[in-house]
Parts: structure tokens; sequence; C-alpha cells
């Protein structure tokens, strides 16, 4: 399975402020830079809960594809004829239950669910494209990593209003972790709430 | 007077990491980017104390052009024939006092030293050359600014080792601080330690 993030920062790596609002990031997503043709790739997004409640509290609802929250708490109602379900338990876990149910790209989208897929060698490529503005303070794009993570450039664009998009390929050799659990591992506790792995079954 | 940087950056916004060191950045400059026709166009560089002791530690000085070093402290002794020469003060009071000299074109460098001409309103360009990597954690190019930093995109430049070249104009109406104080501010104090304009005199 392929995972990918299409995301906006400032050219200081925030993808929103610290109280969560984005207003530095243009209007409706600003000039055309490639995301609605970036979604007709993917198969579902996996967010995380602070992202999901963010667009949860939208007017409109933003997702056409299936959208699996990261959570291991109930989640808020949403809008009828909305594609939503809550996953738990570590990136691997995710990707292969993702992956068993047939679904072959994943947008994986919010700082902190990010930065895991990032550290558990679970994202393919990433594509970032930067605001031309300085925020100071924010939410993070990147985080932590417990070793370099080696990317390829494959691409950039720019645009009329000032938008930079880059796009790398994360190499396969510098990903952090790696190993996939098998499935089994959380199939053997359905039960148990202290395990964050249940809550993905 | 301009003020401009030329920075590379890991593609998490690290200039080094937290010992200083930089062995994510192309060795040697990496595949030339601008760096020879940048350096040809300043009169002189304004570097921070970290910077300095850094690169006094190389084999050879790699300024051909005279060397401001802000720092309270004097400097380590540098090579023969190299033009290094102590500053203090707020960034107003450096910028104005090289203008005094003649000097039409500074480039700023070092972490902090950049963070505070950002945050005081005198960088007038910023290129930054994100480097294809995740290191995580180190020395930010960016830091805290009161107040939004919008720019203006001039030109994107990408390259075939994977560099991207980034070159924005800070917007001037959004700049921070501002208010050049009068060197007569500075003038009117040349006896007082305490004072750290009186070290820019």
């Amino acid at each position: 399975m392929k995972a990918s993030v299409f995301v906006g920062t400032s050219l200081d790596g925030f993808i929103a402020r610290n109280d969560g609002t984005f207003d530095f990031l243009p209007a409706g997503g600003g000039e055309p830079h490639g995301y609605t043709e970036f979604m007709a790739t993917v198969d579902a997004l996996v967010i995380g809960r602070h992202t999901f409640d963010t667009v949860a509290a939208f007017d409109a609802w933003p997702y056409a594809k299936p959208v699996f929250v990261l959570s291991s708490r109930a989640l808020s109602p949403t809008l009828p004829g909305v594609l939503v379900e809550r996953l738990a338990g570590p990136p691997a876990v995710v990707v292969a239950e993702l992956a068993a149910r047939g679904i072959a790209h994943i947008y994986v989208d919010g700082g902190i669910t990010i930065q895991r897929f990032l550290e558990a060698g679970l994202i393919d490529r990433l594509i970032v494209t930067r605001v031309p503005v300085l925020i100071g303070t924010g939410i993070p794009l990147f985080g932590a990593v417990s070793r370099d993570v080696l990317l390829t450039h494959v691409a950039t664009r720019q645009y009329a209003s000032g938008l930079v998009q880059s796009e790398y390929a994360v190499r396969a050799g510098s990903r952090a972790a790696g190993d996939v659990p098998a499935l089994v591992e959380c199939e053997t506790r359905p039960g148990s709430d202290a395990s964050p792995d249940a809550e993905s079954r």
C-alpha cells in the first residue's frame, strides 16, 4: 500500500497556528495546485483526532473519500452519508488493516499523524506546498525522527500566487521502524480496551 | 542598505544539528546553486558568535568579504589577512553603523542572527535552499516572530541533486519592528559597557 502526504505549510513549516486555525493559508485552498488531482488518486484518508475535530466543525464535510480517524475515543457524530470510521493502534497495524481491506493508496493528514507515520517508515510520498509567510509559532508539519529520513526530490512546481510545491519520495532505505506486526497480534486480544491495537479491529 | 539571507536547510528547516555540525548538507556546498554569484553581490557578512566560532575552526577561512561578528565578547584570533570585526547592539544599530560606513548589501548568516534581523524587520531577501532530508531536531532557521512576516515569492530553482532553492522578498509592510535608532543615541553613551549599543561604536 502507498501512503502520501499532501499538505500546506507556512515557509517556517507550520500547518496551523497553535489554536488550530490556519488563516495564513490561502482561503478556499488558494490557487489550484493539484489537490483535486491528488485526491482522485487516493482511496481513503487517515487523519488524526485533532484534524477530525477541526474538519467536523466545518459547515460542510470536506472529503468525498472514506476517512479513517485515529483515536482511542468515540467520534462526534458527522453528517449523514459521511464515510468515517475510527481506528486505533500503531501506524503499521493501521496500514496492515487498511491494506487487508483492499485500500491501495492512503492520504495521511494532520501533524501528529504525519509525524507518527513518517517515524514508522510508512510514508512513501510527501507533497508540501509552502505559503509565502512566516508565522513564527504553531503546529509543525515535521517532528522528531529517530534517524535521518532521506528523500528523493521528484518535482517542484511554483504558482503565480507565490505557492511553491515540492514533491519528495521517501527513500526506502532511510525509513525508521518498519516491521509490520502480523494482524493476528491484535486479533488475539479483541476484547482488551487496554490494548490500543484492539480498537483497530 | 539591503540585507539578504542565503542559507541551506534540511526539509524540516534546520541549518545545523544540535551540536552545530551540518553533515546533512552536501559536502563542499554541493552542486553549484548560486552561492558564488550571490556572494559577489554582497559587501560584507554579519554573523553571530556561534557561526563565527564554527567557521573559525575550519582549516581555511571561508569568506573573502569583510565579516562583522555580533558578540559582546572578544573574538578568538583569526588567520592573518582575514577581515573580521566585532560589533554589538541591536540589529537596527548594527545596520545603521554599517550603512554609515558605506556598506550597501550585507549577508546575514547564523540562526539566531537571522531570527533577530527578521524580527527587527531588517531582512530584505531570503534565499533558502532545501536539502532533501529530514533530521528531526537541530538549530532552526526560523524562530518566533511578533507578527506574521509576509513574503513575496521571487523565484524557485531546482537542481539535479535534489536541492530546491526558493527566493523571497520580505514585504515591507509586514516587517515587525522598524524604527532605526538615530546613531546619536549610541554616540551619547560611548563609555557605558552596560549598553550593548556602545560596543558597536
